[in-house]
């Protein structure tokens, strides 16, 4: 310890176990689950492959650990930036822009939450329902206390607000796969396009305007 | 043939086809890709697992053919509900009232490409993403078409319309899970909901009108 140089160094576990993390989030979002290799993660973390056994034991620990982490980063961002003083549109504004923001600087993070761990089946897809839950709840408090601010129109029912808090997320998702796979779309035009597309809308129905079918 | 009865009368091979394909769906959709077997199907559907192989040579084959023809009848659903005569608003009105029914009357259907279909990786998986392009091809059209209508304001940048498409299919999808999940929601509130959500948006949008940051 201390006077140690180069590969023989020790470093503090929490350290390693980053790196071999680091490693192993860029190694399942691109080559996957089945095809991603103990060795291949370990040379990429630059450790040995028994360290990595040691310290996360199996790929299935090590798969649920990379989920348990960019789960908890992208709740994280989305809740650190976001003000709870602010008026409603510009927390979600913030939100949104936090969400991409993340998902754009985290591209291995995000294909492995909202793709690699959907697509392996039980436990790893529970994993990211619950943190997907976590966010369903956070802006269903977001646009309920939105119709709470907006003056002269009653609450939007429980339902309505719970059905869209669905769509905002669910379109959030979507539009955050479209950016990172589509060349030049910046997180904040992602941002904007779905802040006019959800707040103009959310915005009629605030004040009580509903689109009218047969006009 | 012909006068035969019972267990023995021979079916044409497209009926038993069929009635496997049924019992696969719903044992797929409840059990998940690994538990279902092919002894449950072949039983479920009255037929003897031999004719199930013989049929459709493999569990991946069958669980392949489940997702086609799911994914072909949810898409052709969506397009004879849309009547492209008719103006924008209108059309969307159509298309996501048949989205939603047709997802609340396949609930298994449904299940299985929105979520099993996407969690046992490839070639399943690929699937899918073909449908989900079908359906955001034609969303992309439909308001591609409804920004050409609206007068007095120049055509939405093509990169803003597939960005809007994208936020549309992902809400969509997003609330025909919760809305299949949660007790007492009809498909037409679901399409209500969005359709709210949406078009007072995108009706916004059409008219150059944007949510203003910083308000």
């Amino acid at each position: 310890m201390g006077a140690g140089a180069g590969k023989t160094r020790r470093m503090p576990r929490a350290v390693r176990e980053r790196q071999m993390l680091d490693a192993a989030v860029r190694t399942f979002a691109r080559l996957g689950y089945r095809a991603a290799s103990m060795d291949g993660i370990a040379e990429l973390a630059g450790v040995s492959k028994p360290l990595v056994y040691l310290y996360l034991h199996s790929k299935e620990d090590l798969f649920t650990a990379v989920i348990r982490r960019e789960a908890r980063a992208l709740v994280d961002a989305v809740r650190a930036g976001v003000e709870p003083s602010l008026p409603a549109d510009a927390q979600l504004w913030a939100g949104l822009r936090a969400f991409f923001t993340h998902t754009a600087e985290h591209p291995d993070g995000w294909a492995v939450l909202h793709h690699q761990a959907r697509t392996h089946g039980e436990p790893f897809a529970a994993e990211v329902a619950a943190m997907r839950e976590e966010i369903v709840a956070f802006v269903t408090a977001l646009i309920g206390a939105a119709a709470r601010e907006a003056h002269g129109t009653p609450d939007l029912p429980a339902r309505d607000v719970a059905g869209l808090a669905q769509a905002l997320v669910g379109a959030a998702e979507s539009l955050a796969g479209w950016a990172n796979e589509t060349e030049g779309v910046s997180a904040k035009e992602a941002a904007a396009t779905l802040m006019n597309f959800a707040w103009a809308g959310l915005g009629n129905l605030m004040r009580g305007e509903r689109w009218a079918a047969g006009r």
